[in-house]
C-alpha cells in the first residue's frame, strides 16, 4: 500500500515556484465554490511523524482565505470532553457548509494510538474503524467532502529527517520523545497505519497518500488533490441532488385488525387529584434523592419528550424539574434550527447539549423530529428519513455507551381529546398563543402520524433506548406514570455502577 | 423493536381467502417483470422458533413460478463448507439475476447462535454483523434487491405455539429437543436478535418485522411486502441506472520526476541459461516439497498472475506445475465471463475455484480486471471500478483469514520488449493465434494502464495481499524470482501453523 509512496518522488524547486502561484490562485477559486455552493470540506491532514504534517497545514492556511477555513488539533481529551461520549469532541468542531475544515490528529488518532500501545486488539480495532466508515459515510450522505491526506515516510527517509530536525537548533523543538519512541514502532506503527488506511478508504471517502519525502513535490500534490476533489464536488453536486438512492419507505399492508401501538394503550388510566398529590410528593421526593446520587456518581441523563401537541409535554416537564437543583439540569426547547445549526448535520445541534457527566439534558421534542414532523410534512425526502432511523440508533447507542441513562417518552392522548383541549386554550388568554391555525391542520394527518410513530417505536425501541408510551388523557396519571419510570430508569442504572 | 409485532395483528379467513387470489396474481406478474428487468430478489425468511417460517417458505413456493425460485437452507457447514473461507456457500448459493431467491438460515443464523451459545462476545457479533452489512451493500450496489423478513412471536405465544405443534401428531415431529432449548433461552435469544436486526437494519437493506401470530395475518403481510418491494425496486431501476453516486476517480497529479511502481523496476535484471537451469531445478524441487507439506497441513494457496500482454505468464505457469501433483492444483484462465457468470456479481466467477483446503488454484488473470482492463476500457463505471479496491481488499482478507496463501504476481515487460515479442510470435506458426490486432490497440492505452497499475498496488498491496512485482524482460529471471516468491511464501505460512 504504501510502496507509490516511497519511490522517490520529487519536485524542483523553481518547478515548484512556477506551478504555486496559479494553484493559489485556483485553490482561492475554489474557496468561492464552496462557499457558493455551500457545502463543508473536511480535510485530514495524518501520516508518519517527521513527514511535515504542520508544514503543510501551515502552508494550507496560508494560501486559502482564512476566513472560511477553521484549523482543528485534537490531543489527550480534556474534562469536559472526557465526560460526554468519546465522538462529542468530533461533532463539536464539525466543519459548516460553505467552510474548509482542517483536521490534525482527527478521529483517526485514538484509536491508532491504542492500538499501538496494545489498549485495544484487532477486533477492537475494527470496531473503531467501523464508527469511523459510519460517521464519515453520515457526513458525505449529507453532502460534505472529505479528503483524507497521509503523508508518507520510508523508514530510513524518517530517520534522517529527524535527525536533521533535531540537529538544526529551529527545529530541535519539533521533535519529542514520543516522536523517537514512534520511531523505534515504526513497523509496528506502519502495519496498524495500513490495516486502518485499508479498512476506511471507502469510495465515497477515500485515503490520499503523499509521499512526503520532498517537501515540494509533497505540498503540491497536496495542493493539486484539494483542488480537483473540491472541482469534482461541485460540478457534481447538481447531479447527487438530483440522485437520491431510492431507499424504499416499507409501510405494514393494512390488514384486518390494523393495530398499531398507539391504539393498544389504555386512555381511559386515570388518578383521583388525591391520589395524585400523594404520589406526585412521593415520586418528586424520590427522584430527588435519586438525582442527586446520581450528580455524585457522575451518572448523566437525558430525557425526552414527544408527544401530540397539547399532549402535556410543558406540564410534565413542571412536575420534573422542582425535584432537582437548578444548576444540575437543562431545558431544551425544539424549535426551528438556528442558521448555526442549519449549517451543520441534523443531528449536531443535539449534539452540542449532551450533558456533562452527572448532568440531565430535557429535550422537549428532540431528534425524532426527522421521522415525525418533518417525514410526514415532506421537509426531509423519504431517503433522509429512512436513513435517520439507523442514524439515531447509532447517535443513542453512543450516549448510553458513554453512560448516559437515556429515557424516551411518547405522550399520546386520543384526537378527540386534543380538540378538547385546543378548545380550551383558546378559551384561556394566557394559553392562547399556543393554539394556531397550524395546530388545526396538523390534525388532519393523524393518520399519517400514527404510522409514522408506529414505524419510530418498531425501529428505535432497543434494549438501550426503550420508548415509553405514556397513557396521557389523563394528566395525573400520565405524570406520575412518567416521574416513576424515571425514577425506575435512574435506580437501575445507579445500582449497575 | 418487538413491540409492534405483538399486538395481536390477524386477519379473517375469510378475509384472507378474498385477498389471496388477487396477490397471486399480482405476485406472479411481480416475477414476470424480476425477470424482464434482470435484477436478483434475496429474500431472507428468518425469526423465532414456531413462527412458521417453514410454512411461509411452502406459501412462497407455492404462489411464485417455480422455475425462477431456490429455496436455499443451510445448517452446519458440511466439509466441502467448512475447507473455504465462510462466506464461500453464500456466493455458492447466490441467486441469479431474473430469479428470486429464498434463504431459510442465512448468513444472520450462525452468528446469532453462536451469541447465543457464548461463543461470541458482543464487540466479535458486531464484527460480524459489519460483514454481513458490507456483503449486502455489495449486492444492492449491484443491482440486487434484498428483502429480509423476521417473523416474530411474543414468549407466551411462542411455548403455547410449541405446545399445540407438540400435542398434535401430525406436526409433533416438527418440535425438536433444540427448540425446546431455544424456548428456555427466548430473553436472552431476543436481545441478541434486536442488536442483530438495529445493526442490520440498514436503509438499503431493511428489516421487515411481521407479527405471526395469526398465520392469514403473516401470510398475507409477507405476500404484500414482498409484491411491493419488488414494485418499487422495478419503478425505480432507471433513475438508479442513469444516477450514479459519483465516486471521484483519485489520480496522482503529473509533478516533478513523476514516478511509477513500474517504472522503478530494473529490467536489466537476467540469469544466464545456466544458471536458470540450475536454480529452476533447485525451486521446483523445493516447491514440491513445500506443496506436499502443505496438503498434509491442509494449507491451500492461490497464485494469481498478472501482467502484460506476452509478459511470460503462460510460462510461468508451466514451470510452476511440474512442482505439484496434478491432482493439487487448477488453472484458472480467465476470459470473457459465461452467461452463468455474468448473472451473477463479478466477484462470484472468482469466487467459485476458491480452493479446498490444502489445494492451489492458479488464476491467470484475475478479480484484478476490474480495475485493469475494465477501467481503462471504460467497461466499468468509474463507480464501480472504484468501489472494487474495497471490495477486492474485502475478498481478499475472506481469504487470508481463512488461511489461504495469497500470492499476487505483476510480470512487467517494456514497451520494447513486448513489441519485439509480437513480433516474434508473428513469426512461430504456433504462437501466431495468440496475437491480433487488439492486442497492438492494447499499445496505445501503455499509460493509462500504467496509471491503473500504480493505483491497483496502491490501493491493493497490503501486508496478507502484497503485490510481488516481477522484472519480466528476462524471462529466467522472472520465473525463479516468482518461483522463489512462492516458495517463501509457503514455507512461512507453514512455519507459523
Amino acid at each position: 500500500m504504501f510502496e507509490v509512496a516511497t519511490l522517490g518522488h520529487k519536485l524542483d524547486k523553481k518547478e515548484y515556484e512556477t506551478d504555486l502561484p496559479e494553484l493559489r490562485t485556483q485553490l482561492l477559486l475554489a474557496q468561492e465554490a464552496v462557499k457558493e455552493a455551500n457545502f463543508p470540506v473536511i480535510v485530514l491532514v495524518t501520516g508518519v511523524d517527521g513527514s511535515g504534517k504542520g508544514d503543510v497545514i501551515n502552508l494550507l492556511n496560508t494560501w486559502l482565505d482564512p476566513r472560511y477555513v477553521r484549523t482543528h488539533a485534537f490531543s489527550a481529551p480534556g474534562e469536559e470532553e472526557r465526560e460526554r461520549p468519546p465522538y462529542w469532541r468530533y461533532w463539536m468542531s464539525l466543519t459548516p457548509k460553505g467552510h474548509i475544515g482542517i483536521y490534525v490528529g482527527s478521529w483517526y488518532s485514538d484509536p491508532i494510538a491504542r492500538r499501538v500501545k496494545g489498549i485495544l486488539n484487532d477486533v477492537e480495532l475494527e470496531r473503531e474503524l467501523t464508527s469511523i466508515n459510519t460517521f464519515e459515510e453520515m457526513l458525505v450522505q449529507d453532502g460534505a467532502l472529505i479528503i483524507k491526506f497521509w503523508l508518507h515516510l520510508s523508514k530510513d527517509v524518517q530517520k534522517k529527517r529527524m535527525k536533521q530536525l533535531e540537529t538544526n537548533q529551529a527545529t530541535s523543538w519539533s521533535v519529542t520523545a514520543l516522536d523517537k519512541k514512534h520511531l523505534k514502532t515504526y513497523d509496528k506503527f506502519i502495519q496498524i497505519a495500513e490495516a486502518t488506511l485499508r479498512e476506511t478508504s471507502t469510495g465515497s471517502a477515500p485515503w490520499i497518500i503523499v509521499e512526503a519525502t520532498d517537501e515540494h513535490y509533497r505540498n503540491l500534490t497536496v495542493g493539486q488533490h484539494l483542488l480537483e476533489r473540491i472541482r469534482y464536488h461541485r460540478d457534481t453536486l447538481k447531479e447527487r441532488a438530483v440522485h437520491k438512492p431510492h431507499l424504499h419507505p416499507i409501510a405494514a399492508p393494512e390488514l384486518g385488525n390494523h393495530v398499531s401501538v398507539l391504539g393498544k394503550l389504555d386512555l381511559t388510566k386515570s388518578l383521583t387529584k388525591l391520589r395524585y398529590e400523594k404520589q406526585l410528593a412521593k415520586y418528586q421526593g424520590r427522584l430527588g434523592e435519586l438525582a442527586r446520587l446520581a450528580r455524585e456518581k457522575k451518572r448523566s441523563s437525558i430525557v425526552l419528550l414527544e408527544g401530540w401537541d397539547a399532549a402535556g409535554k410543558g406540564g410534565m416537564i413542571r412536575r420534573i424539574i422542582p425535584a432537582m437543583d437548578a444548576r444540575q439540569y437543562r431545558i431544551i426547547p425544539i424549535a426551528a434550527p438556528t442558521d448555526e445549526e442549519r449549517a451543520q448535520h441534523y443531528l449536531w445541534r443535539f449534539w452540542r447539549h449532551i450533558p456533562r457527566a452527572g448532568k440531565v439534558t430535557i429535550y422537549d421534542r428532540s431528534w425524532y423530529g426527522r421521522v415525525l414532523v418533518e417525514r410526514v410534512e415532506g421537509f426531509a425526502h423519504e431517503n433522509e428519513w429512512m436513513r435517520a432511523y439507523t442514524e439515531i440508533n447509532n447517535f443513542e447507542e453512543q450516549l448510553v455507551e458513554g453512560g448516559i441513562v437515556l429515557v424516551k417518552f411518547w405522550l399520546h392522548i386520543s384526537s378527540e381529546e386534543q380538540l378538547v383541549r385546543f378548545k380550551a386554550r383558546e378559551q384561556t388568554p394566557f394559553k392562547q398563543y399556543k393554539i394556531t391555525e397550524e395546530d388545526y391542520r396538523n390534525r388532519d394527518k393523524w393518520d399519517a402520524y400514527e404510522n409514522a410513530i408506529n414505524d419510530m417505536v418498531e425501529r428505535t425501541s432497543t434494549a438501550n433506548a426503550k420508548w415509553h408510551l405514556i397513557e396521557g388523557n389523563d394528566k395525573y396519571h400520565a405524570r406520575i406514570k412518567a416521574l416513576k419510570i424515571y425514577c425506575d430508569r435512574l435506580e437501575r442504572a445507579l445500582e449497575k455502577k
